[in-house]
């Protein structure tokens, strides 16, 4: 018989940029990680992005981020519904978290560039996916680019997109842009058809489905998933702004908090879950005034699911 | 017999940002760096700040970076005149490292703050800290801050210094202040008797000693250490005018060049090591023309040995 398994299984639509509950120590709690992992599969996620930015990844040592998905995966998370964060500031921990998620039957990578030296220089950060892709030599890895520069402060220029897909265009995939600038991903979309596009916020969901992105991955679909998904399945039929404009009002106001703890703080109304209590520095929890706040939201999101 | 050894032995004055030589498969060549530390304590240099920003401390793994204090301590460098970078964008690695620095005898770290996530609070990054001094739980480390506000894009505030002193009065030794602000370094100074100054340039290492000041760490120092040791004994004397303007030149040429390169390239054109030929990326190797732009600094450099 021949396989004819399709080697890429991440699929177009909403993805959760996963959370990541911890006990009162700190460490990753494993239990109800899987069970959020999937409770957004069950309301709305077409996958979930682990161990991104809102997962905080960038806070756990090589071995905790691989002990987590490990555990992801006995609790039976499908992996072609996942992709990894991998992105570090040292490649040889790049490489070896990439690695790890191919040997665990994970295809699709969100990796950031090296991210602490700034201003690096394209031929720099091409040397960097290079030497990564070549390290793993797995065909079957698909690599998305996390193009962050808020936060990573290393954007990818569109010279590098270019560069990275003439050279490997098996395995560079797709990318999650997460500069908030729509302008930015309609621009990707048109000038790189093949590559697939997340929008890092559902505000632009429609916009770069439109545009004939993939969808998009985002922190706040840890709360909006139901009605994310509601507006992936509607948006091509019209009379979606109302929905809309509820979904980026649920963003929005998170946004006026600390994200990760903003989050965090939802995910514990809702669930009455210790935890959600915890977030590693250097993330705090959030106060009484924005936990008292956030109440409408936990509302709005209870009556969304 | 009482032990008077002083906890506290890492000495004012000239320390280089060491360099990290490695071989062509980018792994670091202990031989070569040993030889270069020992080098650099022979040639003018009080201490050696290693695995810091111009040591591509960010760029190794966890593991790559405790091999390498190791081996250079099995080579002979005495540990009181080091200072061990251990500062990474995940608090379990920085306890990790500082542990090692410690159980290796050595006192002194330098250490950024978690930094990845940007606009952090000084609520987490004061948890940050304490997290680790508490974790470490050893009364003679000390604990440098390293600022670097332009690479790291994590300052500290003149507030959080305040807090970490008044909590860790014994801990918390001094900064490492590479803002490249003599305005700041000499605000800190003034604010914070107690938190021993280096500053991150030798333009400024007189205005900072001037100030009260500990000396200066500085990634140029690598090749201007007998310059800058001979400006640092001579300052208080006056007359040093010609000096610091010949080492400020020196810094300033290297600066219109990406700096690790530039300096290894002048390594390299020194020595004739092939160990200085490489870096990791995101940094690149220079092309040929910064590589015969920097022969005249290389002659300069020699001439000063």
């Amino acid at each position: 018989m021949t396989d004819c398994t399709p080697v890429h299984t991440i699929r177009d639509g909403v993805y959760a940029a996963s959370l990541t509950p911890l006990r009162g120590d700190l460490s990753i709690d494993h239990a109800a990680y899987a069970k959020h992992a999937h409770w957004l599969l069950q309301h709305g996620c077409d996958g979930l992005a682990v161990m991104g930015t809102t997962g905080e990844a960038t806070s756990f040592s090589i071995a905790e981020r691989q002990e987590a998905l490990e555990r992801l995966l006995i609790e039976g998370l499908p992996p072609a519904r996942l992709m990894v964060g991998t992105g570090c500031a040292a490649l040889p921990d790049t490489i070896a978290l990439t690695r790890h998620a191919r040997a665990n039957g994970v295809n699709a990578v969100l990796t950031l560039p090296p991210f602490y030296y700034k201003s690096p220089s394209d031929d720099g950060l091409f040397a960097a996916f290079d030497q990564l892709i070549q390290a793993v030599g797995d065909t079957r890895l698909k690599v998305y680019l996390y193009h962050f520069p808020q936060m990573s402060a290393v954007p990818f220029s569109n010279a590098l997109i270019e560069r990275l897909l003439t050279a490997y265009p098996d395995t560079i995939a797709g990318m999650k842009d997460s500069s908030g600038d729509v302008h930015h991903m309609l621009e990707v979309i048109a000038q790189f058809p093949r590559l697939r596009l997340f929008a890092g916020t559902e505000q632009y969901l429609v916009d770069v489905l439109r545009a004939g992105g993939a969808g998009c991955i985002s922190a706040t679909i840890n709360i909006t998933c139901r009605l994310t998904q509601k507006l992936y399945r509607q948006w091509s039929g019209g009379g979606t702004f109302m929905l809309q404009q509820q979904i980026t009002g649920i963003r929005r106001t998170v946004e006026t908090l600390p994200v990760i703890p903003a989050l965090k703080c939802v995910m514990a109304q809702l669930t009455k879950q210790t935890a959600w209590q915890h977030v590693r520095p250097p993330h705090v929890p959030l106060n009484r005034a924005g936990t008292e706040f956030l109440q409408k939201i936990t509302q709005q999101v209870a009556q969304s699911l």
